[in-house]
């Protein structure tokens, strides 16, 4: 029988709880509040009641659930499957992994939210079939999950796919990291936000102006004025696009996928970033890397979380 | 019994050959001349007719070979194992796996240098044990290998690893891929040559000014120089550490690899090197993923692609 796997997202808000099977689709899902006031103990008792839950509206026998995984935003001692301090909810120290498996008698794995995101996408999503991806989540700040021989590379402190603080500025805005010129100072939704608000700031003419001076402006704006033919946000959208463009060029020559998955609220925008984005890697890429090279939006959209977090425990069993 | 492996180093001018036990150490070696002239039929005829001296000189009966791989320089199609063009040996579209997988009757896989090398290292050298680790070559240009998951990355056209093309520098010089700027026109035997040459050309004094003149500085020449306290001499080596630690700090990012592995000519430099070196590494990367990463030379030197290349078939049985 092939098996079923339980994925949770989990966020400071809710959680999502799903059941995939063994192709990496997704069969049934619920949302949950995290309630991060209530501790771990109680946090983890009601995961393992919700696992047993998603077994039991599913018909799926305890025995056909092959495992479960978690997607969590933070630290995380991911080898030992313990939450080091999650971003939002105030669990530390939390050994996930051993608890759960006591409880539930079934491998469990815990992997960050980007990792897991991007392991959906090469599960079942828009990497399925290829070994070698990347995938780029453009947000509040720009996260990144990488593949290699189909599995999620972790490096040793965990800190592989960070790709958001490759530096493409020399003297560029200054990255919640430290350094200067961070790509996600540039190209997250932050980044376009603050580039249309300087423009402005600088004497430059747009129709953006009135949603800047009611601190409303979101990066969804700026790409609408793009698509009205706005200057200042067309220049806004190039360079975002543009400093990108440089970070996929590097990726190029370091892994060399087959794919760039974007993903997260900015790749809604669409043609307007991506055909920008396409015209700026063609120029800045190596001329043989940019061959053979696809850049796509993500496809599962919210899912990839709930999917890949199910697959860490599949793959594992590859 | 433990499985031996057959390794080749193929260059344009000599190939190295060795057998190699099932822990990556080298039992025994030859070199032997390229004859590039000669062509592909005949020098796979010698290769084979070599690959069985390896074997009797070590008293290895012939089922206790495990596989036979080959380095070279050039455009590869690495799955299928055909040679499409070499970089000095007019080898063009030969099926070195399929011709001499037929003749010797044990699996033959072929890979680049650079790969092959990085490879050797991870085996039995400087990276022994770790899964995750990139290499650096520092040479006439600068390569490299890039391992994760223990294994060699290749990317979708066999790109992965040519780090020698991140751009470091915005309107840097003219690199030989068409790009301005790469790490390579900084970081290599000939960026260094270059900047203290530009440097003494720029009226600077030196002490290599006399070897300037009569065009025969080498890099090794630098680093001496810079031993001896030569303020050029000590910018240029400086300049050079630093682009090379840029790139380190982003690959930092992207695989978050343990180790780096510096090899080739540059890296006999030794503490000249590396002590700047890794100075502007802890400058450049991301506060924590500065942790637990070391800088380290390679250990084989010229025998990393003879290992390296017989590991490419032992990989494959892991």
């Amino acid at each position: 029988m092939n098996k079923r796997y339980i994925g949770i997202d989990l966020g400071g808000t809710s959680m999502k709880l799903g059941i995939v099977d063994a192709d990496g689709q997704l069969l049934y899902q619920m949302e949950k509040p995290t309630q991060p006031e209530e501790g771990a103990d109680q946090g983890l008792r009601r995961i393992a009641a919700y696992s047993r839950e998603l077994a039991e509206v599913t018909r799926t026998p305890w025995e056909q659930v092959g495992g479960l995984g978690i997607g969590l935003p933070g630290f995380l001692d991911i080898p030992n499957g313990v939450v080091v301090k999650l971003t939002n909810v105030p669990w530390s120290n939390v050994p996930v992994k051993e608890r759960l498996e006591s409880a539930l008698k079934i491998p469990v794995a815990i992997d960050n939210d980007a990792n897991v995101a991007a392991l959906g996408e090469a599960w079942s999503g828009a990497g399925a079939g290829l070994d070698d991806l990347i995938c780029v989540t453009l947000g509040t700040g720009v996260g990144g999950g990488v593949i290699t021989h189909g599995r999620l590379v972790h490096g040793v402190s965990g800190l592989a796919g960070e790709i958001g603080h490759i530096r493409v500025e020399e003297n560029g805005a200054l990255c919640g990291c430290g350094q200067r010129g961070c790509v996600e100072t540039i190209s997250s939704a932050t980044g376009i936000v603050r580039l249309a608000r300087e423009a402005e700031a600088a004497g430059r003419e747009t129709s953006l102006a009135p949603l800047i001076h009611d601190s409303r402006l979101t990066a969804k704006d700026v790409f609408a004025a793009a698509e009205r033919g706005d200057a200042v946000a067309l220049e806004v959208v190039r360079k975002a696009a543009d400093a990108l463009a440089r970070v996929l060029a590097i990726l190029s020559v370091v892994n060399n996928p087959a794919r760039f998955i974007i993903g997260g609220g900015v790749s809604k925008a669409g043609e307007t970033l991506f055909n920008p984005l396409r015209a700026a890697y063609a120029e800045h890429a190596l001329a043989h890397s940019a061959k053979g090279v696809e850049i796509v939006a993500a496809q599962l959209g919210n899912d990839a979380g709930i999917i890949g977090a199910a697959g860490l425990t599949a793959d594992r069993e590859k």
